[in-house]
């Protein structure tokens, strides 16, 4: 089992340059607890930026940007977190991240480009585009929760 | 008592360009969870080089710069979950962090000065570099342990 599952964590690499290789020697539940806290860091910085985007906050182009930037770094990072063998354990993650990879692929790839597009966003220091982006990027957020997350 | 917290929060920023304001809306539990999280994120991170350093597994020059560059840009992000009012609850921090503010700022300073240039030697390419800036990484996150967090 364990080295079934290392061959997994080594063919599947989800398109980050993060070599899969470096993962094997992590144990599922490793990986369930790192994915889980990456998003506890990415939701943070999303709470961050709503009170700017909501207008309840006045618009910190450098804050913006700050946390923008880590949304941008961590979401690749978040791509990482499902080898196969990791759909075991305390986690929320559904059985159609493995059953269905092209969807979830493409989920994933949503996800990394709109949160890209977040920093870009940001950096311009436009409002509307912010406003805009961040509206983007919370769509692919409930957009997989809806579809690979258990309620 | 809230709204000395929030105060407290408002003051600090410990050097980040994260703007205090935007963590006021947060709650001390919420600081602690998103600051462990962060270091989780960061400890995968480092164990993702490890193996690498150790020469365990081949220098992947590209997985090396992507591990180093999340570890360079949450540095500076773990720097900002220790406002005055997160020190009770589930956490190990001494109150040594809120006590010797001149102290902890030196620690975090150096971690941050230490990630950034585990980043550039990671772009060297050079194993040495990357292997000698690995070792002056860890130490900073070690004498950080020693000093302010509990056993």
């Amino acid at each position: 089992m364990k080295s079934h599952w290392i061959a997994a964590a080594v063919t599947l690499s989800l398109g980050s340059g993060i070599a899969a290789e470096a993962f094997a020697q992590e144990k599922p539940e490793n990986y369930i607890r790192f994915r889980k806290a990456n998003q506890q860091v990415v939701s943070w910085h999303m709470r961050q930026l709503a009170p700017m985007v909501k207008g309840q906050q006045a618009l910190d182009v450098a804050a913006a940007t700050n946390a923008a930037n880590v949304l941008a770094v961590l979401a690749p990072v978040f791509a990482t977190g499902f080898p196969a063998g990791t759909d075991q354990g305390d986690t929320r993650a559904r059985p159609e991240i493995w059953s269905q990879p092209d969807k979830y692929k493409q989920a994933m790839d949503r996800y990394i480009a709109e949160s890209s597009k977040m920093l870009e966003a940001a950096r311009s220091g436009n409002a509307d585009n912010i406003r805009t982006q961040f509206g983007a990027l919370s769509k692919t957020c409930s957009g997989c929760h809806d579809d690979f997350r258990k309620k």
